[in-house]
């Protein structure tokens, strides 16, 4: 199995499925391809909260603001889990989920010893390996010319024999990415917004646990209910819930917690209980 | 085959199939994400539009504002599918279609007997059942921790013996809902708008046949030609025409006919035929 | 495999994956089913560029304002790949392509000899085939009731004999579509846009050739730099780049070209390199 994900919209995953479709017949499941465009640390939160739910499998993510400069290309295995990513910090929180524990192992993929990717017919420039140039055949979409070869290449491999790759190469030093994480000091919780999803729910960093067997909270001074359900209040109400991802969440029951709160991913917020 | 439907956006639905593929091999087919938000209507004339088309299959459908509340969850067998949901009339609709005159049998999910759902790795306070919690693990998210796992163990499962599954218990009373159906007198028909989709086609509830052998209508006093296609009239002219769920759809060819007509759903639609 | 493409936005495609679903065990993958709506011209030109990196397939395309007129409906079978859309153009760059120099072969269907879509349960008034009546069930939805059944039988026959099946006539002719070509005159290159892609990257027609060993060029008296990738010039600022299909992109780093150059398909760009 392969998932992909990225931020290219559409139809552009279409042509890293061509590609993997010519080479493997991984079973291929879509986790997201909107996320926030070239937003990193957005995409790093998505992924290590939804690709813990899968099991051991190939994993394709691209959000990649440096496309086509030396920012390196990599393969990380964490567990029976390999992700294929650029090296951005992008897969580092959800390798490190994965790992549970675990060492992770990271390889930098030699761009140049990779089988290019050849598509049906004549495009008018797209620079092809057979002219002796070497690496990917554009600058602008590694996600089809890079990544998905290389995404490839790792699943016709026992994930315990990686390093027989001839593209793969261990390195020790990836970049790293760390998600912010919240100061609790007694009533008060300093966090952060991570991101603010589909439904407008303000997802912070403030653990769940902050909000137990409290009634009411403060998030940055308004006054709110916390409810178990965002149905614990009425319709169009604010409330603070724990959400999926274990983390506090500021939410309006069928509305958008973003408006109703003036908040949006990167901003502060400070929790205060009643003791 | 399962099949998943929802109005969840992304990336949640990825959660979902995460949970799927740990669980079975069976092949997953997405039939919209982007359901109208907490519209439980709107969906329910969808799936019973949509899963017509279906060989027998194991449908998962979540549109669910009363997550997390007392609401129940529900399997109902129709025939040679089945189909999990909330409780809350949205598979009622294409549960009778699918039986296709027979009876449905519905099941209610004891959430407690269910194998809970453990994601890899730490999350900051996701509720484990190792805790010796009963129950899904969030309240928020029962598309991942309930309808998921509920579906795989359905998936697993001959169709005739669903009532061997543990955490099933027949029941004899399942929320209901019926669509609305238009009154048709005489050369009147007062029906409402079931839904506009993504085209713009207002979708109305007055079954097609009302505009046979006429070729002019008049749609809440807007006098219009009856088309076969869209095509029947110039680009941007509005048009009456037998949709492709068999009920009398405004239109506008190339164009919007929710704006053209001032119509959303729910909307009164009165037709009258000249003699 | 079978491939689905169309402007059919959501949830549509998901009946076209039903029917086919219940007639074939094929593989499905999705391109897109957000091509720019009714507009032949643009899907036209992904398909051509995305369906390149495909291994041999069915690809299902349908883009078809004529709906439900008497526009035919063909088969391409273009080296080992088989197409199957409404004859309006739609696929004719792509079938050129793919047949990367061989002979085009194209069949019109005969929709009155193909199996009729039949749902389960009733629908008010859908045509049935058990009423005698020829052709697809609906005017307005032949994806659902002639191309995919069309394409489902195409899927379940050998490529090398699709001229056995009984629904099929051969043709010689099919509606042509050409896209635009560059004219390049010296330092002076007369272009179009093609597209915008969801980025709003604006694709031209001419070649990234042009740009070679050129460090800067003037498009629609712009001046601007050449860039290999977006990262070579600061966040926001604007540049032209060879893009991912070959051809020159007006682009952003990080922003939206066509908001910056002011340019949407169809629109004429001239670009001059200084000598």
């Amino acid at each position: 199995m392969i998932t992909l994900a990225s931020d290219f919209g559409s139809p552009y995953p279409a042509a890293m499925k061509g590609v993997l479709c010519a080479r493997t017949d991984a079973r291929l499941i879509d986790i997201a391809h909107d996320f926030p465009r070239q937003d990193v640390r957005a995409a790093a939160f998505w992924l290590r909260e939804v690709l813990a739910y899968y099991p051991p499998a190939i994993h394709l993510a691209v959000v990649d603001p440096g496309v086509g400069t030396d920012r390196g290309a990599i393969v990380v295995r964490a567990d029976d889990h390999a992700i294929v990513a650029p090296d951005n910090g992008l897969v580092r929180p959800v390798a490190r989920r994965l790992a549970d524990g675990r060492d992770l192992e990271a390889f930098v993929v030699d761009e140049t010893a990779l089988e290019s990717v050849e598509p049906t017919g004549a495009s008018p420039v797209v620079r092809s390996s057979r002219d002796g140039d070497d690496g990917p055949a554009t600058n602008t979409f590694h996600g089809r010319d890079l990544f998905a070869p290389a995404a490839a290449a790792v699943h016709k491999t026992p994930i315990e024999t990686l390093e027989t790759l001839p593209f793969l190469e261990p390195t020790g030093a990836i970049v790293d990415l760390e998600l912010p994480t919240a100061t609790i000091d007694g009533e008060q919780a300093i966090g952060e917004v991570l991101v603010v999803d589909g439904f407008g729910n303000v997802i912070t960093n403030v653990p769940g646990s902050f909000l137990e067997s409290h009634d009411r909270i403060r998030a940055n001074e308004i006054d709110l209910p916390v409810g178990k359900t965002f149905a614990a209040v009425a319709v169009g109400e604010r409330l603070a819930t724990v959400g999926s991802h274990g983390y506090v969440e500021l939410d309006v029951n069928q509305g958008r917690g973003e408006e109703a709160f003036e908040l949006t991913a990167g901003d502060r917020v400070v929790l205060e209980r009643s003791t």
